[in-house]
């Protein structure tokens, strides 16, 4: 197995690993990003964006393609296709299926994935009807009709929030009431355009070019209808990527990564940008920002490190 | 005095005040930006940017200019070029020549400002030879030879910095001995490139189309003398644009403004972004990024607050 060293190693290749290796690369440190697939994240899946400032619209595709380009630029070592195997990142060592990674410094930009409903037509329609960021797409549904999924804060919050685009807000729970605090339920309960749908699950979601149905099982009755929608989106909870590091720094109850406000996490010289970390919002443009961050005090880290060694 | 009423009411127009534009209107709250200038702040002054991800290079007001129109393009409410003359954060007013503003919450994003030296070319070649930051310029000087003036923390690191670009950097400091941490001078001390001038004062920056010399008087024997350079790097401190807020919520030591992470300020309803608060890096992805999140909890105090009154 070839072993390689470089002065940082960041994992993860979506908009915070790929903005961090600009700015680490940019700073004249040696850099690798490693991925398990292709570069560009989470947005690579997104038809458009509309919130990245500086474009008024974008396929979520090609702004990734802009920003793996923008690192290109600066000579960042490139691995797209690894299968991770270990992570120890106390001696800062990276085992995929190809090679050995020794490195100064590890950043953490793997990010957080929603919860799958996990039914047939979920993942077909991603981008078409199916969203997972009410604050991302909303806009897309003015004067539509939409569905959310779920019962907590979240659920609920974009509930509310997507009023102010759709005509008419569906929210499908599995339970007979709802998990959110009593504020944000009450705000809920006496908006006009909100209907609760409870005791129901998502089954199925159809469409053509866009989702036009979901397939709704009642789980006392057990009786199967259908309810047209134009969006759906699934708000039962974010996971971060962390199968690798667990147990090896600090995380929040939900597995979420701790870091200071420089993105420096419990452990010396590992760092933790993007949707990965304990964050109050997940987007391009903080991805963005956190691996700027994070890549900056990483360089200052690897700086620091060298003249503690030559010293 | 016309007097207007928003939602939300944005102070600054820089990338911090856009962004924050950008997201607020588009979570359909009524979005005023007010300006003392046009819009654009800070990085409307640099020749190039090529580290704002997704563009390899584009130059500052370009760049501004996309932001603005991509505020535009949700509606938002311009006001450039007011004279403020009065801000009351606790009742969500603001007065200028023109017009008395009045909203449910104010986004501060007036930015800070370099010290400047306050010699004669300093202005006129800013952007072609002076730059207030090594990490968004210090790439341009691969092979060339700065100059840093300051003797603090900043100016001793970003000297260190743009060795790994220059091949030769001065550091001129006004007295005989730095203020920086020992170890960061340390580290400055026991680096080949670097070169210190004690007891020295920028008096004047010249050039042609570039900077090719600065003018230094010793303070003690007052000799002349000219130092040629292909840059300058004020490092003599920041200064954030408080003179509207200070008092009326908490700051640190220095002026800037004290947040929490979703960058709400001691003043309900009132949140600050961008340079202008207390941040761990000044850039413009970082600045976008603050804007994003603080017009996000903007929003949500607003719907809150609309919630309480109708309640």
């Amino acid at each position: 197995m070839e072993k390689l060293t470089f002065d940082t190693v960041i994992l993860g290749g979506g908009p915070a690993g790929l903005s961090a290796a600009i700015y680490a690369s940019r700073g004249a440190v040696s850099t690798a990003v490693i991925d398990v697939n292709m570069f560009g994240g989470q947005p690579s899946n997104y038809l458009e964006l509309e919130n990245y400032p500086g474009f008024q619209i974008v396929g979520g595709f090609d702004l990734m393609e802009k920003f793996e380009e923008h690192a290109d630029k600066f000579g960042v070592h490139k691995f797209p296709m690894q299968e991770i195997q270990k992570v120890d990142l106390k001696s800062k060592t990276i085992v995929t299926n190809e090679y050995e990674f020794k490195a100064e410094s590890i950043i953490i930009a793997t990010g957080a994935q929603p919860m799958k409903l996990g039914v047939p037509g979920e993942k077909e329609f991603v981008g078409r009807g199916v969203s997972y960021c009410a604050v991302c797409d909303g806009a897309f549904y003015k004067n539509k009709v939409v569905a959310v999924v779920g019962g907590g804060n979240a659920a609920v919050e974009e509930a509310v929030y997507l009023t102010k685009f759709a005509d008419k807000v569906y929210i499908i729970h599995r339970r007979d009431e709802l998990r959110a605090d009593k504020i944000v339920q009450e705000r809920a309960f006496k908006n006009e355009k909100i209907e609760f749908i409870w005791n129901s699950v998502v089954k199925e979601i159809k469409g053509e070019e866009l989702v036009n149905t979901v397939v709704l099982e009642n789980v006392k009755t057990k009786e199967i209808s259908n309810l047209a929608v134009n969006g759906v989106f699934p708000y039962i909870g974010m996971t971060p990527n962390v199968e690798f590091f667990t147990g090896q720094l600090e995380q929040d109850s939900r597995g979420f990564i701790v870091t200071a406000e420089n993105m420096s996490t419990s452990v010396e010289g590992v760092f933790a940008v993007g949707d990965v970390r304990t964050t109050p919002l997940r987007q391009v443009i903080t991805a963005a920002s956190d691996g700027a961050v994070g890549a900056v005090y990483a360089v200052k880290y690897i700086e620091a490190n060298k003249e503690a060694v030559s010293a």
